[in-house]
């Protein structure tokens, strides 16, 4: 499994990114790890990890790139003025199959922006769209589009539940998974008009079994459904809300604990500190961008080095699990895909 | 200052609705309150709530109305298939100016429709919007709207911003209150076409300078914005979000104290159950409808004697404070006001 890191992405690279996928590389001998970026940077931060055995120095690479895509560069533009760029480089890495998988925590916008300039998508696919997993009383969920496609058609939605669902079902270990649409309220003819027709077009789909209809945002975290679809504008503030909520809430939370506690003060602390370490999301590993001809997992600009070899982890995983292959499969059998393709 | 109160509105409904409209009248003795339902359920929950003195019983009214929109009605079908409902009669005694201020905990829905029904909107205004008051680590902020508009135009979200400041001034006591729009990323070109819109508005309009342009959804419990501006999709999604997050990080921060605390084991939860006081979403009293001409206050589904104490309290402020004169002033100097009559 060869995959490749962008070592130049995300708010402290390249030192916890490179940390990260070494974790990775000793952790899985069956991985072979290509980072790319500049050259003297990841042999600086290389430096700082320890020294690694001959073998593992075998099944790792430095794929030299000459320029950085920022935070805050535009996506488009960035990718255009910059052609020698990490993220450039990892998408011509893909699609010229020399890496199954591509890993980045840097500007999300132009990670997705490769993905579509390349157009190449698995077959069926319009969108690709970047799915997120949430934490909920039920156990883990599936959330997406959080962020590739702020103005999906409905049958972009669709074709996200089917994603979802294979996702829910091989990663997620859900057997028969549930599949809810994100709206302003339960009943079918509630919110705007992308979500009655995408309701109407789940209604009569092979997955209209699975489908529970629309879901309230207070319903994700109760686990109501196991895929909740959504388009990129909402997914992504209801990813961002998450993390935010989840931040507020801990800090106050922490504070009181520490005002009204004496003798187990440390002891509260603590357990708010683990709560902390196992749901902060910028700990969350990566998103995968479902629906590319390939891997390619998203993380979190505030990644650390523990949610790089999440991510590269989980990179090995959806290869290993051949999710794209299933992908194709059962959207080839959907009487929706001639009609998908037409239109998307 | 007249209040009606839609006594059979709210999952609990009659008994706390009443109960808390009777809290707030004896709270303020220059409120009159309507009770508006079934006078028999209405008398029978007052019977629960313990006598009032003749002072207090003289600023009590019951206005008996025999239907009931449930929350399972859709809106539109409901106002028109049960005229003699609650909804209906609360919004009829607004229009005919015998109340200040309406409350229901009903259906959101139909006590939206009724209002945009009568179309007694405030001049200059096209269509009103729902303002959510939300706590962050800055002090409260105001997100609108959250369920009024679900598919608004870009003019409708610059009105949002001008009545949301005027809120964040005159009710949230914010001197010079900023103004944040909800999108999935800060640069001025992130997210669809409808942001974009609204971005360029308030970049030239006369609230360009408290306009501190897009922000995420990590942002808003940061307090980054004193004013968050949203479609109404969005805005219900992430209000119903916040409710679902903060439920589900409660319930496994108290197991997890619980698990690992010993001596202080009651305190800790004495310490939760103080937070969620505090921060429960269906405690929280309710949100102004804004844009209509006269007080409308929407209440949670699952507002308990607290809430709707507190919905009550904030109608009689909103009254007092003359707010809806003020939004009137502040878009009839507005030089956007033409062209947002013309397209509203």
């Amino acid at each position: 499994m060869r995959i490749a890191v962008d070592a130049m992405g995300g708010d402290h690279a390249p030192a916890p990114i490179v940390a990260g996928a070494i974790e990775a590389l000793r952790a899985d001998q069956s991985l072979r790890i290509i980072l790319v970026g500049r050259e003297d940077v990841v042999q600086q931060a290389l430096g700082q990890v320890g020294s690694l055995s001959p073998k593992e120095s075998e099944r790792l690479e430095i794929f030299h790139c000459s320029q950085v895509i920022t935070m805050e560069d535009s996506p488009v533009a960035g990718l255009r003025q910059k052609p020698d760029s990490s993220i450039v480089r990892l998408w011509q890495l893909l699609a010229e199959r020399k890496v199954e998988a591509i890993v980045s925590a840097g500007n999300t916008g132009a990670m997705v922006a490769g993905g579509l300039r390349l157009r190449r998508f698995l077959p069926h696919v319009s969108r690709p769209g970047i799915a997120a997993t949430m934490p909920t009383m039920q156990g883990p969920c599936v959330l997406l589009d959080v962020g590739a496609n702020v103005s999906p058609r409905a049958i972009h939605l669709y074709q996200y539940g089917v994603m979802g669902a294979i996702y829910a079902k091989h990663v997620l270990k859900k057997e028969k998974p549930t599949i809810g649409l994100m709206n302003v309220g339960t009943e079918e003819a509630k919110g705007h008009d992308l979500a009655k027709e995408t309701h109407a077009i789940f209604d009569s789909s092979p997955l209209r079994d699975q489908f529970i209809g629309n879901i309230e945002g207070r319903d994700i975290h109760r686990g109501v459904a196991d895929v909740v679809v959504s388009d990129g504008f909402v997914g992504n503030v209801v990813l961002k809300v998450c993390e935010g909520v989840f931040d507020f809430i801990m800090r106050v939370t922490a504070t009181e604990l520490a005002r009204h506690l004496q003798l187990e003060r440390d002891r509260a602390q603590q357990v708010i500190h683990q709560l902390v370490e196992t749901y902060d999301y910028s700990s969350q590993g990566g998103a995968p961008l479902l629906g590319i001809d390939g891997i390619c997992i998203i993380c979190h600009g505030a990644s650390g080095a523990k949610a790089i070899r999440n991510a590269v982890g989980m990179a090995a995983r959806l290869a290993a699990a051949r999710l794209n292959e299933i992908i194709v499969q059962e959207l080839e059998t959907s009487p929706l895909t001639a009609a998908s393709v037409e239109v998307g």
